[in-house]
C-alpha cells in the first residue's frame, strides 16, 4: 500500500493534462507569436486556457496573466505593484504567516526602502483585523494576505480584509495568495474586492512551471520580466503553451464536474484522519475541522517525536508526508506559522503535515493511522525511557 | 509536403524529451524540496540535467541555474548583475542588435538610472570592437553581447569581446546571449571569458518554459524572483522538474551523438537554400555562407514583395517561415538588426527568415524553392504592373 499525503507540496499531473501537453509539444508546437497558422494554433491553446480559468473565477479572460508558477505570480503581484505605485506611497501591509514566496518579496522591498507592516495572527493562525485597521494609512499602497495557510490549512478572512481595505481607500491594491485554496474553494475576486490573485498549477494536478496571476482590469502594476512584449507586455517570453494548456485542463477537471462532491470527499478524508489522530495519545491537532479550515490539510504535532524521524519512518512504509512545509525545506529553521500560532516549543519540531488530493481514499488514511499507531509509540520509547 | 522553416522561433519537442517529461510528471512527480524519497527522486532529475548541460559547456554542475526560459535567463543575467554591482559602478554596455529579451532589460535599467552604451554594428551585423574599447570606463560593470543574431544568423566575435573586456578589467561581468547558438556551436565559457551565458530550451527541441543561465562560480549577481530559496536562493519556486529533465535530454540528444554531422547537415541545407535563392531575380541574401554565419538561419529580402503577404502565401503551401523575428512580432515596427545593418528601406518590409532544424531535408528546401519561384513573380506582378 502507498499513501501519498504530501499533495500540498506537489501533486501528480493528471492524465488529460499530460495528453494536451503532448499535443501542444509535438503536434501544434508553434510559437504563439508566429504569424502563420502554427502560431495561431498555439495561441488558441492559450486563449482556451484563459477562458476556462476566467470562468472559474467569474472574471474576464484578459485579466488572466500566465506565469511560470506560484512564486512568480506572487513576486509579480508584490514587486510589480510596489514598483508601479511607489510615487503614491511607500507603505505595504502583509500577514505574518505568509509563504516564503510572499514573505521574501516583501523583505526585498523593505531592503529597497519600503515600509512594511506585518500583521499578527491569533492562536488559530487568523489575521488580526484590528491590527489591519490600525496599520492602514495614507501611504498604504498594497495589502497582501494568503487565503489558505499552507502549513495548517487555516482560512484567512479574505472577504473582511477586502472590505476593510476598500472602505479605507479603494485605490489600495489588495493581493491574495490563493495557491493552497484555488481548486478547493469557489473564489470570486470581484465579489471579494481582490485586485490580484496568485495561483500555482502543480498544486492542482496541473504542470510544474505553470501558474497564473489574476490582475483586475486597470490595476496599476509593472512587469518584473522584460522582453518581446508577450501577454500585453506584462510577461515577456514565449508563452509556455503546453504548460498553459495543461493548467487550463487541470482547472476544467476540477471546477467543471462534481466540484462539490470532490470537496465533500476531501472533508470526509480529513475528518477521518483527525478522528484517528485524536484517539492517539499526546497528539495535538493544529488544524480545525469542517468549513473552518481547508479540506486538504491536517497539521498534527506528535509529542516527543522528532518530525523528521517520523517522516522517514513513514516513508519506509510508503507513506509520504511533510514536516513543516516542503516548499521551505531549503531553509532550515522553524516554521513561520507554527511559531506565530504559539505552538509549544517542544512541539515545534514534532509537527507533520498531511495533505490530500481528490482521490485520496479512506483506505489510505486507515493505513496511515495503523502505521502511526505502531510507529509513534516505538519512536517515543527511545526518548522517554 | 510540409516544410517547417521557422525553427528559430520554436522547435518541435523531441520524442525522448516528451518521454522523460511524462515520467517526471506521473511517476516520479515529487517536489525536489520534499525530504522523502519522492523528493529525492525528483531532485535526481535536476542533478542529472545539470550534469549533462555542464559537461556540454565544460563547466561545473553548480554553475547551471535553471530558469523558465531564455527571457528569464537574460533578465536574471542583466538585472541581477546590475542590482548586485550598482555600488561598483553604473555603466552598462550592450550591442545595438540584441533580442528584445536583452534590449528591454537594459532599457529598464536605463530608466532606473543606469548609463547604457549601445555598440554599433557594421553592415554584416558585427559589433564594432573599437567602439567597445572606447566605451569601457571605470564605471563599467557589465558587457552583454549575443552570440548568434536571431534575425540574420551573424556570429558576433564573442571571444575577442571577452578578451577586450577582461584585459580592461577582469571584474567587469561579461554576459553572452547564446539562445540562437547553443546546440549549433561548441561553446566553452571558461575559455571565452564569459561569466554569464543564457540558453533557451524550446529552440533546441526541449520544452517551452525551460532554459538555463550559466553563472560562473563567485559571480556577483542577485536573483530577480524571491521565495523558498530553491537553487541556492538564486531562483525561488518549485523546480520545474519535467521541463528541466526534458532540457537535459534535449542537450544530450544534440551534443552526445554525431554533433559535427548534425551541423554539417545544417550547413548543407543552408547552402542549398542560398544557392536556390541566388538564382532568383531581385533577391538579396542577408546571411553569409559557411562558418561566417550560423548554420540554421537564412535571411533573404524579396524586392517588391511584402514579407507578410509572402509569408501567408507560403503558409497556404505548408511552408512556414518568419518575417523578421517571431519573438518580437508582438511589437509592430521595424526590425532591430535589419535597420542596424543598413538594409535598403525598400527591403526592410520584404525580408523573410528561414530557419532549420537538424532534420530539415534537402527535399523540403527544394519544395520551398519551387514554391518561391512560382509565388514571388506572381506577387510582384501586382506591384510592378
Amino acid at each position: 500500500m502507498e499513501a501519498y499525503l504530501d499533495n500540498s507540496a506537489t501533486t501528480r499531473t493528471a492524465d488529460p493534462v499530460v495528453q494536451i501537453m503532448i499535443e501542444a509539444m509535438q503536434v501544434n508546437y508553434g510559437n504563439p507569436s508566429a504569424k502563420h497558422i502554427k502560431g495561431v494554433e498555439a495561441e488558441s491553446y492559450v486563449k482556451e486556457a484563459a477562458s476556462i480559468i476566467a470562468k472559474s473565477l467569474k472574471v474576464l479572460d484578459k485579466e488572466i496573466l500566465f506565469t511560470s508558477g506560484g512564486t512568480e505570480s506572487n513576486n509579480t503581484a508584490i514587486i510589480g505593484t510596489a514598483m508601479a505605485n511607489k510615487r503614491k506611497g511607500n507603505h505595504l501591509i502583509v500577514s505574518s504567516v505568509e509563504h516564503a514566496s510572499v514573505k521574501e518579496p516583501f523583505n526585498f522591498l523593505e531592503r529597497e526602502g519600503f515600509r512594511v507592516t506585518y500583521l499578527p495572527v491569533n492562536s488559530e493562525g487568523i489575521v488580526d483585523l484590528e491590527a489591519l485597521k490600525e496599520a492602514l494609512d495614507e501611504e498604504t499602497i498594497l495589502v497582501s494576505c494568503m487565503h489558505v495557510n499552507n502549513e495548517i490549512g487555516a482560512i484567512e478572512p479574505i472577504e473582511e480584509i477586502g472590505r476593510i481595505v476598500k472602505e479605507y481607500n479603494p485605490d489600495i491594491i489588495y493581493h491574495v495568495d490563493a495557491i493552497q485554496s484555488y481548486g478547493k474553494f469557489r473564489i470570486y475576486p470581484k465579489k471579494l474586492g481582490i485586485d490580484l490573485l496568485s495561483v500555482s498549477g502543480h498544486k492542482i494536478h496541473g504542470p510544474k512551471g505553470s501558474g497564473f496571476l489574476y490582475i483586475k482590469d486597470k490595476t496599476r502594476i509593472k512587469p518584473i520580466i522584460y522582453g518581446g512584449g508577450q501577454q500585453k507586455g506584462m510577461r515577456s517570453g514565449t508563452e509556455n503553451v503546453p504548460a498553459i494548456a495543461g493548467l487550463g485542463k487541470a482547472v476544467e477537471l476540477i471546477y467543471n464536474s462534481d466540484f462539490d462532491k470532490k470537496i465533500e470527499h476531501l472533508y470526509e478524508v480529513k475528518d477521518h484522519l483527525i478522528d484517528g489522530l485524536e484517539k492517539m495519545e499526546d497528539v495535538q491537532i493544529n488544524s480545525k475541522r469542517d468549513g473552518e479550515s481547508a479540506p486538504q490539510i491536517v497539521s498534527a504535532s506528535f509529542k516527543d517525536v522528532r518530525a523528521e524521524v517520523l517522516l522517514h519512518a513513514l516513508e519506509e512504509k510508503n507513506i509520504f508526508v511533510s514536516s513543516g512545509s516542503a516548499c521551505s525545506s531549503n531553509k532550515p529553521g522553524l516554521s513561520n506559522t507554527l511559531v506565530a500560532i504559539g505552538l509549544a516549543n517542544n512541539l515545534l519540531d514534532s509537527t507533520i503535515r498531511f495533505s490530500f488530493n481528490y482521490e485520496t481514499s479512506i483506505e489510505e488514511i486507515d493505513y496511515a493511522l495503523e502505521v502511526l499507531n505502531t510507529l509513534v509509540p516505538q519512536l517515543r520509547r527511545f526518548v522517554r525511557k
